[in-house]
């Protein structure tokens, strides 16, 4: 199996740091091929723009909309955005690991949705009813995620409410949109007040759960 | 009434453009102080990093969390974080526009809620009932948005399901976390295949909403 790990962390050395370590030796240990996108250490940028298509149809007005559409076509897109998406061609299992900033992914995760995973590439936006058409079919994706908050607050009845209904804009209309089947998704809590122990205990569990995939 | 309004679109000619401008001249016509944070134009850094804490109190390891909490004792943030508090404290009300890219806002403006509503600024993390301590209660937010997947798609049972429960994960989770009243989301759905006719009606309506605000 070829997977692709898209990461988004800025600093190496922080738990989700070693979330990304423990992922990519389990992978490896497993005998998968791991392509790794570590989006700070890559300074991807995450602004949707025009520049994302060298090649525009319609120079005096931007609408992204119709230039990926284009774009897609002919492959005309930025490198930076081309090369995530051979990646993401080859790969299939997606796997996103983020820290949760305020119930969704950090910008430079989402940014780098908007522009890799554009309309013509993941989804055929000319039918509605992409879930059933959508262009990538056969792969997986899956969120991997922390949270400072602990699960009683991201539960059904707690203050946020159930962290997995507010990831569905995510695993629903997005994964499931572009035709992929939904791991679930893998969720630490509390990661902001864990001891030491807690911590390694967590990536030993997160390890086995790899190592199932 | 003092308003912020908080908009991301990359291109000024597009419908978007036009229901900013159209705001802006309705809440200016109501007599209204506004400001604006217009995040293209701006070109506003979206990531969250180290330099975001010019005063690391742990220099070593970069704890998002811990030094934005820092930070706020002594408002220590980076001059374009700082700029965006200022504004968030002057305004009673928050409108954030924005076109919906993946049953979400663009990765620009989510940079900017990551950066600007820092624990320490909008709510107090030392508690978890941060709902009834808010540290802007007082102030009203509301969400302001264009999807080009028609309305059917994004409501109860259709293929994405109910826009307005995706979006509670902002209403919700940040706007009501940090204290502030939700007015209901103002949203224009398949806005990508309007006609002229239809465009400049809802332009119209959307100033009479912005009128009775």
């Amino acid at each position: 199996m070829k997977v692709l790990y898209i990461y988004a962390h800025p600093e190496p050395k922080s738990f989700n740091g070693a979330l990304k370590d423990t992922a990519l030796a389990a992978l490896q240990e497993k005998g998968y091929e791991v392509k790794l996108s570590d989006l700070y250490a890559m300074k991807f940028d995450p602004i949707l723009k025009s520049s994302d298509f060298p090649e525009r149809k319609k120079p005096d007005v931007f609408n992204p909309f119709l230039e990926a559409l284009n774009a897609s076509k002919t492959e005309a897109f930025a490198p930076d955005i081309k090369e995530e998406m051979g990646k993401v061609k080859w790969a299939d299992l997606l796997i996103f690991q983020f820290p949760i900033y305020f119930t969704f992914m950090p910008a430079i995760m989402k940014g780098w949705i908007d522009r890799v995973l554009v309309p013509g590439f993941g989804f055929n936006p000319v039918t509605n009813s992409a879930y059933n058409t959508g262009l990538f079919k056969g792969k997986s994706a899956m969120l991997v995620t922390t949270t400072g908050a602990p699960k009683e607050m991201y539960s059904e009845g707690g203050a946020h409410g159930d962290l997995n209904k507010h990831l569905e804009s995510i695993t629903h209309c997005i994964f499931e949109y572009m035709g992929m089947e939904v791991l679930p998704s893998y969720v630490i809590y509390g990661a902001s007040s864990m001891s030491r122990e807690k911590g390694a205990e967590e990536l030993e569990k997160y390890r086995k759960r790899l190592l199932e995939i």
